[in-house]
């Protein structure tokens, strides 16, 4: 499983950083997913591997324009590029409103069809062959949700004195059976792969946070994953000072949720404009690092725009440098 | 007179082109100008000297996406760095709705007021104290408009001999006068500043065009300009190709108008993404400047993102590079 940072500053873009998008994929870019698109999300994505032809659905947290703002064009060009498959749209209903109302006046059509789907509905989730998406309410200005994404077929290993105590034949139906299909031999005998397979480790597990500043929401969704990629859009000083309206987390917080989750991974993102990455910098981007190693004991990363990750399948989180 | 491309690529950006976007000033960014406001348009804004800040009033050719999706980050970026002073939308009925939507279905407000002109209705015009902006109707697939940017106010040279003549003493009068004033003298004569100046220049003129595929809809508007920047999406042979319907001008057509027209500098921008600018890319973005310069002898240039140019009050037209 595999995630690229497309934007990573809370509410307006810098120079350095832009407004908030997230490519994830777990096999290679073909399909892939996209959670929340920021204004140039698209501009970001021509800086990757990932292509707007092969996107399989659109995550969106909630509809601050910093997460949505670049969906018209995002959407546009996939139409002028000759799209034709069908693409989900998981996002409250205002946004759905916001892309038709930008479609209907701007003289546009998509080439392909875009199934809105109600992310403020009952136990919403999410599949395709590949992934399983769930959804985890959150606390913010506005209603905002978490996307756990869950891979679905993990490798399975034969149980090899199963098969030859019950005499089947080593040959394509071992090939089957591993691949979780069930199968149905010559002889009338229906073999299934659960009897004669076992999962050998856990499926990998990633949550993706939108804007919250009520981490322990997450308590629940944390138990199985391996990673929880959250917002700290502060330090402790400048929340105090901005005070509860903004609705955001700051670093110590999500950093204590995360080390009492048990959680080995956490990569903060959503960092307001003011911290600075240069050298002398002030307030300086560090401190957010800095105040969240206080409270955390486990593999912490600090986002920056085009970084992708790797979670490899002993849950091992690999950052490789941006290109 | 001085204008920034913010964006030169038609339909999607590319990594090198932004979609539509020009800035323009009369002495230096406070006010300035914007032409159109694609996508990522306020990301280009943060590698000039412009600020969303000293924002006077956005002019919007046409509807399409390429040239308004960036408007509601652009707007909510002004009201997050909490400017208070009103602003100008001249643009198309469907634009506002746009706007309105996008602001009212991603919990924002406007910290300023925006003040919407419809760029559609009977002989619509602008002004401020720096700049008077005429439209002219244009042929395209919605409802487009070009901007004629003409200087308000020109140098005027006192006539010293006129002054005398009629006993107005040197002093602040003169100073006021030159400013083009009328001033009431304490001896309660009227002197009118018409009568005691003469205005030494024409005034700079630069006409922005939307997209186009009539340029010698501009003839009148040509007439008294110094520069007209006008889309180039295709060569001749791509336009033939593609068809009449997309409504867009090729380099021939509209170098042929810019001669005929006697027009001394052409900038030409607005191209197909299929144009390379690398060694040995085809088709070359170098064919665009070869067609034009078959059928065009004036000053001609072809823009790239950031680049700069500054109309002297000697009319000539100067291209500083991209900082």
């Amino acid at each position: 499983m595999e995630f690229t940072f497309l934007g990573t500053s809370a509410g307006t873009p810098t120079r350095a950083r832009n407004v908030t998008g997230l490519a994830l994929c777990l096999h290679g870019p073909k399909p892939w997913y996209l959670v929340d698109c920021g204004e140039a999300t698209q501009h970001q994505l021509l800086r990757t591997r990932y292509s707007v032809m092969q996107l399989r659905a659109i995550f969106i947290t909630h509809n601050h324009g910093d997460h949505i703002f670049g969906l018209p064009g995002l959407l546009t060009s996939a139409s002028m590029l000759g799209r034709s498959e069908p693409l989900d749209l998981v996002a409250p209903a205002a946004v759905h409103r916001f892309v038709e109302a930008a479609i209907g006046n701007s003289d546009s059509s998509l080439s392909f069809p875009l199934n809105f789907i109600d992310s403020e509905g009952e136990n919403v989730h999410w599949q395709d062959q590949n992934l399983r998406v769930t959804t985890t309410a959150l606390s913010h200005r506005v209603p905002c949700r978490a996307f756990t994404f869950t891979e679905r077929r993990v490798e399975r290993q034969l149980i090899q004195e199963q098969l030859e105590a019950d005499g089947v034949e080593a040959g394509p139906a071992w090939g089957r059976l591993q691949k979780g299909e069930d199968v149905l031999l010559d002889d009338g005998r229906l073999l299934l792969s659960d009897d004669y397979t076992r999962i050998c480790r856990a499926p990998r597990q990633i949550i993706v946070a939108g804007d919250n500043d009520s981490p322990e929401l997450l308590a629940d969704a944390s138990r199985n994953s391996h990673v929880l990629i959250h917002e700290a859009t502060y330090t402790r000083d400048i929340a105090d000072k901005v005070g509860h309206w903004p609705q955001h987390s700051c670093a110590e917080q999500v950093a204590r949720f995360a080390r009492q989750a048990g959680l080995p991974n956490l990569v903060l993102t959503h960092f307001s404009s003011r911290y600075q990455s240069g050298p002398g910098g002030t307030p300086h981007i560090n401190q957010i690092a800095a105040e969240a190693l206080q409270h955390y004991r486990g593999q912490l990363f600090l986002a920056r725009d085009l970084d992708t990750y790797q979670l490899d399948r002993d849950f091992t989180l690999v950052k490789q440098e941006a290109s």
